[in-house]
C-alpha cells in the first residue's frame, strides 16, 4: 500500500476492536484511531449515523465500512501487505486458518457477550443464571483451541498469524471479565506468548493514549 | 478438483450445518453426507469422538476439520473451484464479502440461538425474557443487510456469492423458529430469490433424504 493509506477505526479500548488495532500494529498499518465509550450506541448515540448497528468496531476505508473484527483483522493484514499474518489458499492449513478466524468470535467471543450482559452488566435483572450458562458454554467450547495447541506454538503454519489474533482476543477477553477459571494452563501460556509481542503491546499502548485524549475508559473494566 | 473428491459433512436437517450442503450444492460438490439428532451431543454422544465441542456442522476433508458453518461453505466455494461463488481479494466488494461472512454467524446467528435456547427449548426455566431480549437485539441487527440490499439484488459484485448463503440461512433460521416478524419486505423478498435457487432446492432435498434415511428429525421444527 502506499504510504498515505490511512484507514479509519472506531472502537472502544479493550473491545474486540482490539483484533482490528493488534493487526494493523502488527502489519504496520497506521489507524486513523477514534475511541469511543462503552457501549457506544447508548453513550454516543450520534455514533449510529457512522454505524447504524451501533456495534464496534467500525473500519472506514474509503467506501467500504466493515463491522466484523476478525473480517478487519484479515482485511488489515491482506492490504497491509503482511502475507506472513495470513494463510494463503495454495498454503497448507488455509482451512484451519479460516475455521478458526470464524471460530473466535461465533463461539468463543459472542458467549462471553451473553454472560456479560446477563452476568455483569445487567446482574440486577434476575437473569445472572442465564449469564452463567453462556460462561459455562463458553469454558466448553474451548477444547477446540486446546486441542489445536496441544502440539503447536501457534494455531497455524508454526508462525504467529490473524488466527491467533482472533482466537487471542477471546483469551484476553475472558481473562478481562471473570472467565479466568476456563483459560488452562495450556491457553494461559499461549496467551502469554500473544501479549508479550510488541504488535499487541504497542495496540494497547494506541488504544489506551487515544481513549485518554477523549476521556472515555474501557470497555472490558 | 479430481471426481473422486468427496469430504464428509456431518449435520443436523437445517441447522446452520444447511449453509455447507447448500455451497456444496452450488459448487457441483458431492458430499458424504451424516445426518445427525439435533442436538447431537446430547441425542447422540459419541459424535463426540468425531467433534468434541459437539457442534454442527463438521467437515472432514483428509485431516482437515472445520465446524464453522460460514468458513466450511467458502471452503467447498473455493476447492470445489466454483469462483463466481467468491469475492478474491483483487475483485472490488471483496471487503464486503469479508465482512457479511463473519457477519451472518457471529452478529445475526449466534442471537437467535440465545433465543432459541431461553424463549424455546428451555422456556420453563425462568429466563424467556432473557431469550425475547436477544430476539429483539438479533432484529436490530438486520440493518445492515436491509441497508446493503437497499439498491442490490445480491450482497456483493450483482451475483449471488457464499455471502448470501451465509446470512440468507440467518433469514431462513428466524422465519423457522418464531422471528419472522423482524424479517422485512426486502429481506423476505430477498429469502424467496435465494430459497428459489436450483442449489438450496437441492440441499433441502439432500437432507430431508439423509435425515429420513436414519430416522431423524430436523433441527429447526
Amino acid at each position: 500500500m502506499t504510504a498515505s493509506w490511512r484507514p479509519t477505526l472506531f472502537t472502544s479500548q479493550g473491545s474486540r476492536g482490539l483484533r482490528a488495532t493488534w493487526a494493523a500494529c502488527e502489519a504496520g498499518v497506521e489507524l486513523d484511531l477514534h475511541m469511543l465509550p462503552f457501549p457506544p450506541r447508548f453513550l454516543k448515540p450520534e455514533y449510529l449515523e457512522e454505524n447504524p448497528l451501533g456495534t464496534i468496531p467500525l473500519l472506514v476505508d474509503g467506501d467500504t465500512r466493515m463491522t466484523e473484527s476478525c473480517a478487519i483483522a484479515h482485511y488489515l493484514a491482506v492490504k497491509g501487505a503482511a502475507p506472513s499474518l495470513v494463510v494463503s489458499a495454495d498454503e497448507p492449513d488455509w482451512a484451519e486458518y479460516l475455521d478458526f478466524t470464524y471460530h473466535a468470535d461465533a463461539t468463543i467471543t459472542f458467549p462471553q457477550t451473553v454472560y456479560l450482559r446477563f452476568a455483569k452488566f445487567e446482574k440486577d435483572k434476575g437473569f445472572e443464571e442465564a449469564g452463567i450458562a453462556y460462561g459455562k458454554w463458553f469454558g466448553k467450547r474451548l477444547i477446540k483451541v486446546e486441542q489445536r495447541l496441544s502440539d503447536r506454538e501457534f494455531l497455524c503454519r508454526s508462525r504467529f498469524t490473524v488466527a491467533d489474533i482472533c482466537v487471542g482476543y477471546a483469551l484476553y477477553l475472558a481473562n478481562r471479565i471473570g472467565l479466568a477459571e476456563y483459560i488452562t494452563p495450556r491457553l494461559a501460556d499461549y496467551l502469554e506468548t500473544l501479549m508479550r509481542r510488541d504488535g499487541f503491546q504497542k495496540a494497547m499502548l494506541l488504544e489506551k493514549a487515544g481513549a485518554e485524549a477523549v476521556g472515555v475508559h474501557s470497555a472490558v473494566g
